[in-house]
């Protein structure tokens, strides 16, 4: 590996060098704009204010974590929530990653346990399941974090997307234009009936920059995969945008902001319909009686398989 | 390599197995379908009828010489255009394979040479040239094809863009969000003033198609790449789709067919202002007095470098 060129601002020994800017900077410099990106875009797109209580959705990974850490350190009101999926060793450390963190930093944290909640695991939902594991899991953390949202009395749910996440998301839904995704991604959905508004602080940082932001700040966080990732859709998008990427430095910042700036050609012609889910209460989409969390509840209390959707 | 499975329709030995389309199919079924595909595009598009006079830019690649064979199977009314572009070994050889292929077939083509055109080859005005190659010949050959159409009484310019190029290019005007080119990237552009009409009766198959299609009507064509193609951004898409196909076969066809159907969205809101080149009369979005072709031809004379546009 080539040796780090100093920084661009300090000319102090480089810590990092930000290929899609051509920008080498030293630890501090590096820390310094990235807490200014994210404030930069917390700015741009309206996302909260520091009166609001901000509820920040902790996986334990390094997205989620560096997101926290920085919310913290701008200080914005910032709350966690973990969600305990019970996916043997991989959910206990997770736990216990995001728990010593939040101690040691004095920061407040709700955990839930999926098998508290729902009386089952993710790993007995994915047994009984027809859809893919990724699909059927972001179904269940997408409730919970919304309706765990409210119940927690916050007004915003941050999410810790990065931009090689956002742009392999993009591109699998332009792939296969997806008009309804391609409308609902952006980096701020609003709060709508039942919903509470959503937010992705970190889009515009890399995968890279939030690895290397919890290595500057030392931030342990848990870095196995999840089991069930292993050959789904969205690692290998990663992967092709990795070599666009390489290819073309920056070509992932301009292709996703390019995107947010002509989404509204995507605007849905008509409001999707929606009505209260018969058992919990909730808004949602589905053609059925039931919401789609509480369908799977009642399929696997019924020792049921899940359908596909 | 796997021994070919058996034709889906008649059973007999296998020629080809279409992967997208998980069809696997004799040389006579492969050949009929391969034109009914054209034959269905042309319709669906309302390309041209079988009393208009169709030009067909021949450029001796498989392409190109599949798409002329398959329009004169059809009995459409076809005449091929060359333009010899004087690059070197290159350009004899597509020259002299077009002409061998016209005269086998008995159709009839004009041959045109840059050189005697502008007074200059491909080759000198690159040397010349700040532009990328594939960008300053692009220019030239849309503007020689689109002019010689016109003054051979053509209705319709036919070119030979596979599946393939369709959708690597589709994808590149994507990354970069170029929204005028997006709009512009159809099978079919109406006649405008000035612009000739311009079909791609072949875009919906891949490069594969159309050179086992080659091989099964004996046509020779040129395939070496041109000279001035390596490193090309075009080949490194190229190579992304094929990544993303091979992945997840039909995807090329279902992301530029999707494409189709909403590239409404990309419709410029105010038209293009268009004046007449002073030199040639041409019309031209420049906002010089010359048009791009006769701008260059102007530097070329003076001895003056090309400026990028």
């Amino acid at each position: 590996m080539a040796r780090q060129k100093r920084c661009r601002i300090c000319k102090r020994e480089g810590f990092i060098h930000l290929r899609y800017a051509n920008l080498p900077l030293c630890k501090e410099h590096f820390l310094s704009r990235t807490r200014s990106v994210v404030q930069d875009t917390i700015k741009k797109f309206k996302m909260f204010s520091k009166e609001q209580k901000v509820i920040v959705a902790v996986s334990g990974g390094k997205d989620s974590m560096a997101l926290w850490h920085i919310l913290a350190q701008l200080d914005y009101k910032v709350e966690g929530i973990h969600i305990d999926l019970g996916l043997r060793e991989f959910s206990m450390i997770s736990r216990k990653i995001s728990e010593e963190f939040a101690e040691t930093h004095g920061l407040k944290l709700h955990v839930f346990s999926l098998k508290e909640e729902l009386n089952y695991t993710i790993e007995d939902i994915v047994k009984k399941s027809y859809e893919k594991p990724c699909s059927v899991c972001g179904t269940i953390k997408r409730y919970m974090l919304n309706r765990l949202t409210y119940e927690m009395g916050g007004s915003v749910l941050a999410t810790g997307h990065n931009l090689d996440d956002e742009s392999a998301r993009l591109m699998g839904n332009i792939l296969n234009w997806e008009e309804e995704y391609l409308y609902r991604q952006y980096p701020v959905l609003p709060e709508e009936e039942g919903m509470v508004k959503k937010v992705k602080p970190v889009v515009f940082l890399t995968r890279k920059e939030l690895l290397k932001y919890c290595e500057a700040e030392q931030i342990s966080y848990v870095d196995v995969s999840c089991p069930h990732s292993r050959g789904a859709r969205s690692l290998v998008l990663l992967d092709i945008m990795e070599m666009i990427e390489d290819k073309y430095p920056a070509t992932k910042l301009r292709f996703v902001k390019g995107f947010y700036k002509i989404r509204e050609k995507f605007a849905p012609s008509k409001k999707v319909e929606l009505h209260k889910c018969v058992k919990c209460g909730m808004l949602t989409a589905s053609n059925k009686d039931l919401c789609r969390f509480c369908r799977i509840k009642e399929r696997m209390e019924k020792n049921e398989a899940i359908e596909r959707t």
